[in-house]
């Protein structure tokens, strides 16, 4: 007999060339099979909710996998955790119906992307993004606004329309706070494609800069070209917050 | 002509074998010269107030080296910065008499050790010691009182008596905070033997785990033996935040 076991992860991004596997580089999802085949004494293959880009961090990754050790999702857990470098935590892991699937049933995901807009701190390199020109926040606050809604991201993505035909997704909010230096920007949405996030943010970050305007923001967006916006924030400031599954 | 310069400096020690060049090796003290040589031409040799170990964080190194370029401080800081790699950062470059020195007119150092006693969270691993059980912070407090002061601090440094006759140092004050699950343990002395705040730090840590007692780290202390004290906390958590130099 088999259970299926949904794991709520952490990880530092700094390290790794991202989620999924890549021959002869550290990856996060290597790593997590790794550890999981030190005590399961064979393959155990996970199934992950969303492939973060290299150098991206997470915080509320999800991903499944089937174990027949049958241990309480506590055991599992520290287990996990036991063999797991000190860049990688499992924060839950819980039992789901046998059926359930980490990617398929995400019905919402929460990024958050992380700006420091203060002098340059070694300490923050590689979890925040620095930018050393003032950012006016409530400009940014505005042109967020261009996203929120149901919209065809064809403009803020890398993803080809052969492959993702449908570049159609729904963004529920972006919150954009400031405290002291650290500006942050809380996205909400049924879906990202491929560098969306950063290319959002570094568009807004573009315009508190005043270095193009919220029409030019409309512009890039009502295009739906792969070549409208040449704009993309660095990696290290992007966390993956939180996945949301359907209430059963 | 030549002006001496003097620099403060920080850096993330997590990916340096410590301030002192060591052959093959990354350390601060090297990526610094690397740095000058590159636009002066030539080599430059700095010296540095502290050998900080391997791991060990600065926000307060200082160092000083001669230049015939005779560019202005703000000059200075910006060149030197320009070919530093993102974990060095000259915070501050001051122009000097000829004969200053910056490690023998060091009047006192100051250093503070950080203890997350919370859960532990992997983006803070390089710069915070987890314990993971509760510390008695009021027991800490009580035992650093044992080491303010003026002692013989032979059973807390790993330094020979031979190179070291003398390892009579003045501590002016140890303060310990706790904010959240952070605890943080601030040193003010006169000078500090190799490993000595290290060795200090995790008998306050042991004390407040309730593992040894006060009288234990006075007999410690008495003992004036290298065998006395076998406790060495983690380098991660330690800073080196000031240095003092001579009121002129």
């Amino acid at each position: 007999m088999v259970k299926r076991y949904l794991c709520i992860c952490s990880y530092d991004g700094s390290n790794f060339v991202g989620w999924q596997i890549q021959p002869n580089k550290r990856s996060v999802s290597e790593e997590i099979q790794i550890a999981l085949k030190q005590f399961h004494k064979k393959d155990v293959e996970i199934c992950g909710c969303s492939r973060t880009d290299a150098l991206v961090h997470a915080s509320g990754q999800c991903f499944h996998f089937d174990s027949d050790l049958l241990i309480t999702e506590d055991k599992m857990k520290q287990a996990i955790n036991t063999f797991l470098p000190d860049d990688i935590k499992i924060e839950k892991c819980m039992i789901v119906a046998n059926d359930f699937h980490a990617r398929y049933l995400a019905q919402s995901k929460e990024y958050e992307y992380l700006i420091n807009n203060g002098e340059y701190n070694i300490f923050e390199r590689n979890h925040q993004t620095f930018v050393n020109k003032p950012l006016d926040v409530d400009k940014m606050v505005e042109a967020s606004k261009v996203f929120v809604g149901e919209h065809d991201f064809t403009s803020f993505n890398t993803s080809t329309l052969n492959n993702f035909p449908n570049q159609i997704r729904e963004i529920y909010s972006i919150e954009i706070t400031k405290e002291e230096d650290l500006i942050s920007i809380k996205y909400h949405g049924n879906g990202f494609l491929r560098y969306m996030v950063r290319m959002i943010s570094q568009v807004l970050i573009e315009v508190g800069l005043d270095r193009i305007s919220i029409s030019d923001v409309k512009a890039m967006l009502d295009a739906k070209n792969k070549q409208a916006c040449r704009y993309k924030a660095l990696p290290n400031g992007l966390y993956l917050r939180r996945i949301n599954y359907e209430k059963s």
